[in-house]
């Protein structure tokens, strides 16, 4: 079981902490930036964070959501907010920094997302929704809740297609487990590199500019 | 069971294909319109055509939600955020073919959800909230992530006034075929009926500028 | 059980039905300020009254929620909308009475949500969470249909910070009815106390502008 992958191993679980964090400081940034309070910057910092995992486990009916039970994770997420409260400077310099731990965090939250809807005997398309629901739902809130168009629709960059690419990928990743016995380190090493894939996906689309096309552009219609 | 009249019956749901795709359209066109690239097309076309439906499953615990887990209508509404991609500029020389097309569309939502609550056992009043939701989400949710007020506070026309007499002629339409027992025949003529009253409706109040009154308008306040 | 303690009680339940009156009465002036029409009014009202408890709902998975079930609690949200239709001149006179009334509303809802979540078994940890979205998701959701950044971000004063010391509060004081076994009556009072210890701090806020200090102000950043 993909969920079994990913629980039972700590460089996963480390990694989910990592995502979180990094989830958590980017939120709590965009309220020090509006100059929001101290308690504004926690409820950023966490719905950031966890807001993309609370929605997957909402539609997933696994209720109460991870995000308001889990000790561990929802610590995380505070610490990130108060952490950012103190070095913002420093972390308002580290632009790139930030557009790193963000895209890392797409991929980890993409397979996440996807693994464990697979776990709950979710259908391949299902668990696709599902995954890139927890890799883009915390910042979607975010930015509604600072009222901005969220950044999957504004973002010229490629931010959403590299997550569904990623949930795709690891769908193919758990049927590919399950058909040839790879076992729980055959399927680590795959979701470690559906994670590069994102990885690298977001981060040329921003270092190299590349953008996704837009609606066919035609000028003359040719109604009868 | 209204549930049997809708799904047993090949008119009916194709006319709920045919109001996901028309929302769908309308989801993808404002996308458009904001010249996003391809994704946020098909997301708009996604979430305006299955939104409803989506929160009124969430609502009812029906989880996880049509609009992620059925792949008749996920692919219907893609193909509309495609197909508007090719064709927006003959859609926009469409206005009325889209107001006409939108109207119907919250006739069939409204029914659908209605019915789809009565068959989970929910009262009248909830039904027709769930009814509602159905029809209005997936508009508000397009308008929210849009960063717009939604048009079921912003339009000066009727809208969520048809709809609320259309979810409340579905719970009685569900109630007479029960009492005098009509069967399925006579509660898809009723629920046909419904539809035609939101669709006429919505199209005598946009045609005719016809508005729903505010506030009570005083100048002088009396309090003692 | 905190559940009884509430439910069985006239007090509580006569103060829950206030809290969403008044609640109704904010959101549907809201409404009246943008001038929009009646049906508006009493969207924006039922949401603000009810979005709260929906939202707890949600989270906690009692489904369908009771802010779509309960006719008393619709009735009451719907009520007060028409209310304020009829009497906002007077009620914008009273801008002391409604700061007044929403603190006294923060409390209950506070106390309410958190209850609940207990009664379901929740942990303190998700209580709390619950408790404070009971409070402050029905304000939320009103200001992000109006397309306005929410009181929780937004407010300068305390708002959030009340919210959250009611729910811990709540939380201890169920644990210490279970501890020291002080029945149906002893944790009513506790609870008494906790609706005006929030209520309170709300209250002093506004008067003396007591605010929650922001991200820690460094000019120099100490980048290695």
């Amino acid at each position: 079981m993909e969920q079994v992958a990913l629980e039972s191993n700590a460089v996963f679980i480390g990694i989910e902490y990592l995502a979180t964090f990094f989830c958590g400081l980017s939120g709590g940034l965009a309220a020090i930036h509006k100059r929001y309070d101290l308690f504004s910057i926690l409820v950023l910092s966490w719905v950031t964070a966890l807001g993309g995992g609370i929605t997957r486990d909402l539609l997933l009916g696994a209720l109460p959501p991870v995000g308001i039970t889990d000790k561990g994770f929802v610590l995380t997420a505070l610490v990130s907010g108060i952490i950012v409260a103190i070095v913002h400077p420093e972390i308002d310099h580290l632009k790139w920094s930030m557009i790193t731990t963000d895209a890392l965090a797409l991929g980890l939250f993409a397979v996440n997302g996807t693994a464990k809807a697979l776990a709950y005997h979710s259908s391949g398309m299902t668990a696709v929704f599902l995954g890139m629901f927890t890799a883009l739902a915390g910042g979607t809130i975010r930015d509604i809740l600072l009222n901005e168009v969220p950044s999957i629709l504004r973002d010229k960059h490629l931010y959403a297609v590299p997550s569904f690419v990623g949930c795709l990928l690891t769908v193919f990743a758990a049927r590919a487990t399950d058909h040839w016995n790879l076992g729980l380190n055959g399927e680590m090493i795959l979701d470690i590199v559906v994670v590069i894939v994102v990885f690298a996906l977001r981060m040329l689309s921003v270092v190299f500019n590349i953008t996704f096309p837009g609606a066919v552009e035609r000028r003359q219609t040719h109604l009868p």
